[in-house]
């Protein structure tokens, strides 16, 4: 089968909505801070109606890796489901205008977009409330196997695991890439999300993931250990590739006795830290998909990830292809 | 009458889609750089088909100004018509959200919520590109007379005067205020807004305002000169106050004998000029409703202007009631 695609990603397709925040007001409402908590409709409604003015742009974790690749120039898909409503077109026309092959069909009833409510706090952490919406409307008929076919990777997000219909389209997703001889990638998203598919989590990774993309409080979840040496150890041999991102502590990769510890990019002032991991995971599979090694295609995750925390929101205010390349070329 | 807000607002509720754009794109698409152009509902959607991806947020000229005002601690109020879709509630509870009273009724029928395409190119200019919508359905049967009442300032801005209906709306709005001896503000929106209607804004200004904001360009354009000493000599003795402003040159001040020349607060970076008209008239207002001088208020509107465009988008990112005093305070 002919390669169409560096990158399809298969993800939640959700509308952001950002303010800015204080810790009071996460303490009133009682919000996890620095997490993403699943929320239904009518506490969407409250927590919307009690939040200060916002902006409102595309997101989705594996989306906004798929618009970051997109941006570094390279050929992506996406699958995911909108509704056939302002915020569903609002996210076709982002990852389109993109140039990202989006051809999922929207839905024509149930819920509407999903959209997630997004606090961020003046140390540019960032307090997710998402209603799912007609994301769970997902399902293994979704998945073009002759698309999964033509890319070289399939990109899922953890938090796939959430809707069951969208767990059934992860699992064909995954199976039919590996059947095409295709390489496999996971976020696992949010430590709270590994805390809920902690097992399931770990079967993926034994069994049907070639890179596994996860920070450190992920990580340590996963393998439920303390440190991060020991779910470096843990994670070790289950898995072809781990990249592992731990902050302006930069990030680790592991692939079986090769080993990198890259440091991050310099921030000039982190704003956001939004989209941080996805945008990692973007430069990262740009390099791995473009003949870098490991330790440069890290350190193009770290530069993709600095642009991210630097600005309001997930997706990238420049063209990343330009980025890297200034980047790469005044090392 | 019992005076309840310092200013209630009048004008189109609109949603800002806002784009990095560049010349090219501006000419291949025939779009006049630096303008506002009203666009009907095909060419809004073919337009933004081409759009590179976007950020939505809540705008609106005279709406702009009634958000900083709030943002400044002022009690205020609007009046503007969105539809009952995902846009007009985004609208609405933007607004709401910054403490304006904004009870206007929803449309059920008829077109969605009006949109601004708006393409903010390198050198902080933006292009507007307005798909009015639901702003036509705002009529005379709008405007509460009770609140126009207990307002120390009714505030209109020019663009209504482009929907008929809107207009019977404002022309009620100004006579009412009037009658309950209010205070009458009026903005010229953008320079072809007043080609579209010289006539009747020169007639506004003569017998219903009492105070009219202007740019350099809208001013030169409503007295057909080429200077701006022209024009400054041209409202001069029709208008009670003109607050009359010339981007980095700040702005000058006319009331009878009495003028103002103010030099313009200092812009770290210019980012975008979305919102610097409206944002300096929220500032003057303030001022005047306030017991400030004219110079003072001139003063004030500099510096909210400066903050806005500082950042993308037209609506404050920062308190703007502590900016100010801050500003203010280091003098």
């Amino acid at each position: 089968m002919a390669v169409h695609y560096d990158v399809i990603g298969i993800g939640n397709a959700i509308v952001d909505v950002l303010a800015h925040s204080d810790d009071a007001f996460l303490a009133a409402h009682g919000l996890a801070k620095g997490a993403m908590t699943l929320i239904d409709a009518d506490t969407a409604k409250s927590l919307y109606d009690a939040m200060t003015p916002t902006i409102e742009c595309s997101g989705g974790s594996a989306a906004n890796t798929i618009a970051g690749l997109a941006s570094l120039g390279a050929p992506t898909a996406f699958i995911g489901k909108v509704r056939d409503d302002q915020l569903g077109a609002i996210f076709r026309h982002d990852i389109r205008a993109l140039g990202v092959a989006f051809e999922t069909l929207l839905a024509t009833g149930g819920a509407a977009t999903a959209r997630c409510l997004i606090f961020v706090t003046a140390d540019a952490q960032r307090t997710m409330q998402t209603y799912l919406g007609a994301c769970v409307e997902l399902g293994p008929g979704d998945i073009d196997e002759e698309l999964i076919g033509a890319a070289k990777v399939t990109y899922l997000e953890g938090y796939l695991w959430d809707p069951s219909s969208a767990k059934e389209a992860f699992v064909k997703a995954a199976t039919v890439a590996r059947q095409a001889g295709r390489t496999v990638a996971l976020s696992l998203s949010d430590s709270f999300c590994v805390d809920r598919h902690r097992n399931d989590f770990r079967n993926l990774v034994n069994d049907h993931i070639d890179i596994i993309f996860a920070n450190e409080e992920e990580i340590k979840s996963l393998y439920q250990v303390d440190t991060f040496d020991a779910a470096m150890q843990g994670v070790r041999g289950h898995c072809r590739i781990a990249a592992l991102t731990r902050g302006d502590k930069g990030s680790v990769v592991i692939s079986g006795a090769e080993v990198h510890v890259v440091d991050a990019a310099p921030v000039s002032r982190v704003v956001d830290t939004t989209g941080a991991g996805d945008a990692y995971a973007a430069g990262f599979l740009f390099g791995v998909t473009h003949d870098f090694d490991l330790a440069q295609s890290a350190r193009i995750g770290g530069i993709v990830a600095a642009e991210a925390i630097g600005h309001f929101g997930a997706r990238a205010e420049v063209s990343l292809d330009e980025l890297v390349r200034r980047e790469l070329a005044g090392s």
